[in-house]
């Protein structure tokens, strides 16, 4: 672990933090320079990232960058949105729509411009609403041809901006079509093209039952596929966007060593939804946590920790554990 | 199968239906007023629940009642508003402000006067927020005290209302005090007081792993504290509030069964969430599935059913609901 | 749907079936020809799966295709044994033990032979074991590259049988590597060899929060990868293993209209385990309840289901469902 | 935390460990004596757990308690069998059959004899198979009825014995009438005997969706019910009997608190499944795992702890973990 380790956090955890029964906010709303400013205010916290028509867009965009300027806060990378205007709510880039399907595109590449204009290289895709609730609701087949085509074309529009896809196994829809890990290879596999990821955020993974330090190996070895990372926790059976490390704790301590083990050099970005805390608090803490966690990986012998895993016997990973955490 | 089975909807129902995602609504909202008369629009439907500040509080209540005569829509039940005012963020009832506390028992007792004025014989009480997030924030045993002091105090302020309380295992919290049909006894026996019941959202008891069937033999069998039913549907690890029937067909056959032999003569009401469906034609569809289902069941010889649960036989109950679906 | 469907069941359905406490099994243990004329009294059976070691060996082989010959009875396809060894305790064609993976091939190699003797053209291959229980106890790329070279050697030893592969989320390990339909896109394009497939477990698919039919048209889209169903219900945590339809009937009904749609045209296998239940009776009557489902769909005009999936609206989606269920 | 804390461990710890699939178990099976002997190969086991039948009997409680006396070991509980004999297959207490109510009842009474003899004050019963698979197999107020006289028959064999109910969500059964820490509260209170208790197993509380600390603070709250623990830990999906802390680490710390502040004083018994590691080894590891939690929480202010639960606030109590884990 020689690299230092940059941190990021999603602009919206300075937001309001509404759910379905506090639609107004478990806060009050603020102005997007606010957010900015308070995002200054945690100790630790190198960039941020932006949400399209939430925090950032075409005609905002000159503003945002005078007050990053003014901050000396940058932007990770930008998230097209295709999950907070009503209008993708039965789905975006799979819509029946044709028309929704063009303007999913289309937001998608302006998010890849705005990306590029704020100096980033990246953008988190996430079809948030593509999928489906009930049976008998959705032609899978034809789901993933118009994924496919919709993630191909933007690709193509400007390859010197990656894209990378955020998957997730449920919510907002009971169902998404990119749930897993296996899925966004098969995605990208067919979509075939250089300038893809893939966004692991490890709540998803763990609340689609996978190993996040799996998944991650497995992105970086099939393709070098993993371009950016969320951090979060959960109680494994829903996106409950905690502080990471508060329930898996012993999974992120295998994470972060698999993550240097792989040299991911990508940020690790906070995607965390402080509903009941202050958020300058609660980013603030988080970034302590994972520095505490990383500094625990950091002090063990990573020969020790190899030692283990190639023998893969529990007794002596759990013994790797006590002592890690002694 | 005697009594005519009547039915009742949440207001909400007909609302824009709002999430953490898509905040202001998959739908504009609208005012109570069209919402009754959508309501009305549902075929199949009597009655309607109302959530205090949402659709009724004590300025607007003749306003609504007024409403509801012009169109012969009536009042099942009333919920007083612990979930949706963002000062109950970190609780109600068991908030660790005594201000806060002491603002949740207002608000049942003024639900509890509305309830009485719309002719309602019961009130509807979801302590939502009352719950933790994370290990080490609730001292467990001082919030059973106070939700069992602030029911009793409710119970205690009119006998003539019932204070039916609704279990949930989690959302908004990702845990809740009162998660399970068991701790409802032992809530309901702390605070000993003849007016008290349970809501029995089917949805709720599903994705805390109960059956549904069981949790309402065993609330008539220990005190007939059966008062209320929440229909809906899920995927058994969040509360999806799809359309009921749309998943555990077989487990609402059941559960119409059973409320059917201990004489359940409550509301049949609709606690769905119809993000992406317009309100009116999903509550019409919902009626007319329950219906169907109830229909099965009432075809099927009950002496029949009953001789196959005393045998406990699980080939026999599989081909009986062969024979219900055929 | 024009072709006839067949069913095929696993010979352990007439087994003693056993669990961790119950580990003498629930039944008395029969030896393998009466299981065999077991499977003869279930009617509707056309074939029956064998499970190397437990059912058939090399050495067993003349003698229970004697047995098959007296009574009529074909053989669908044969399960090498990689999951009831204890030798396979920690993984077998991952294992740390260069021999063991050796050894795990062999097994495989010769199912494929015995597979070929008893008239198959398919060998189901489930690497139970694989995977992992604790964090810092695998090395995942390392499982990867053993799994991909151990299954390529296996599709080199002879191209007239495919060898199909059945992923599983979990059970007997906590991880299992080939976890998700996901994932065996991502092996089976890394092994590359044309006799190759994948056995779609609807009980895998369910508790690893998929939709089965998603999955299915997946397989078929992508390669035409699915080879071989595995029937069975569960309650979406555990592989219970239950009669098919008992739980998600309607998902059922979706699986059954899909895999018409595109041309599935291999088994119908019941894969269950009846600990409690006569087995017999139980394939019995998992068969009629599951032929019950297929006639409910095929009196189901397909021109309105493909409308109804083409619209993707929930509430016709539900009328789709009442009407077929009415 | 002055109490010294003792270890105890279920003596199947150091068993064959057998599963569905590897049904002749992961290891050889030993005698009850060599197990006994391995039992005491573990630093820091002070007493184990017997199992009528597979471990102790009326016949051979002499014998055992010869074996014992030679070996220093003692013994904490016994748990009739009610989960071993294929017998119990269709429920225990609750059985449609009259003769294995009868008898499961006896088998209790034995127990509390043996329990007497080996010098113990306290019975683990655990009604594993009393519970349904699959809708319209039970009579849930029947079966309630005759788990509570069942239960109370046994409290009243004799006094001295206390009556330790261990509840569980699933498994066997994928539904168990005694599922949750409320339902044992609705139990305990119906069956109203003074040598009645509860055993809180914290991987079913967890897999149950309890917070296992939550669950004690109960227990204890209400009568002074919580008896006996068992400690392991698992995925929160299934009864994985892992060893404990490693998945759920923060929950412990929580647990451990509670423990020492509710001032229990019964063992911290393991209840592990090490399928595929070697008992001692793990048995001993979970015990340095589980002191090393224990000093956590005893190096930090008890008074700083209370303070940020009263407090309520997540990130003063993430802070505080962190602290503790630095």
């Amino acid at each position: 672990m020689k690299r230092r380790i940059q941190f990021s956090a999603g602009l919206h955890t300075f937001g309001p933090c509404a759910d379905r029964f506090v639609s107004s906010g478990y806060k009050e709303a603020e102005h997007v320079a606010r957010s900015i400013r308070m995002a200054c205010q945690v100790q630790g916290l190198d960039v941020v990232e932006l949400i399209m028509g939430a925090h950032v867009s075409t005609d905002m965009v000159n503003q945002i960058r005078k007050v990053l300027e003014n901050t000396g806060l940058r932007v990770s990378l930008v998230l097209p949105d295709l999950f907070v205007d009503r209008k993708w709510s039965r789905g975006s880039l799979t819509s029946v729509d044709k028309d929704i399907r063009k303007s999913a595109v289309e937001e998608v590449k302006q998010s890849m411009d705005i990306a590029a204009e704020l100096g980033c290289s990246i953008i988190n895709v996430w079809p948030g609403h593509d999928g489906f609730d009930y049976s008998f609701q959705a032609d899978y087949g034809l789901a993933w041809d118009q994924l496919i085509e919709g993630i191909r074309k933007c690709c193509d529009y400007r390859n010197d901006i990656q894209v990378a896809i955020e998957y997730k196994i449920k919510e907002p829809r009971t169902h998404l079509f990119l749930g897993t890990v296996g899925k966004c290879f098969l995605l990208l596999g067919a979509v075939n093209r250089k300038n893809t990821g893939v966004v692991l955020d490890v709540g998803h993974a763990l609340f689609g039952y996978e190993n996040a330090a799996e998944s991650a190996v497995l992105l970086d070895k099939f393709g070098r596929k993993l371009s950016h990372l969320h951090l979060n926790d959960n109680y494994r059976y829903w996106d409950d966007d905690m502080m990471p490390g508060s329930v898996h704790t012993v999974e992120y301590l295998e994470l972060f060593y698999w993550l240097d083990r792989i040299g991911y050099n990508g940020w690790y970005s906070l995607d965390i939804f402080p509903y009941r805390e202050e958020g300058v608090k609660a980013a603030t803490e988080s970034i302590r946590f994972v520095k505490m966690l990383l500094a625990t990986v950091k002090e063990t012998s990573q020969e020790k920790i190899q030692d283990v895993i190639r023998k893969g016997d529990a007794v002596e990973a759990m013994a790797l554990v006590r002592k890690m955490l002694s």
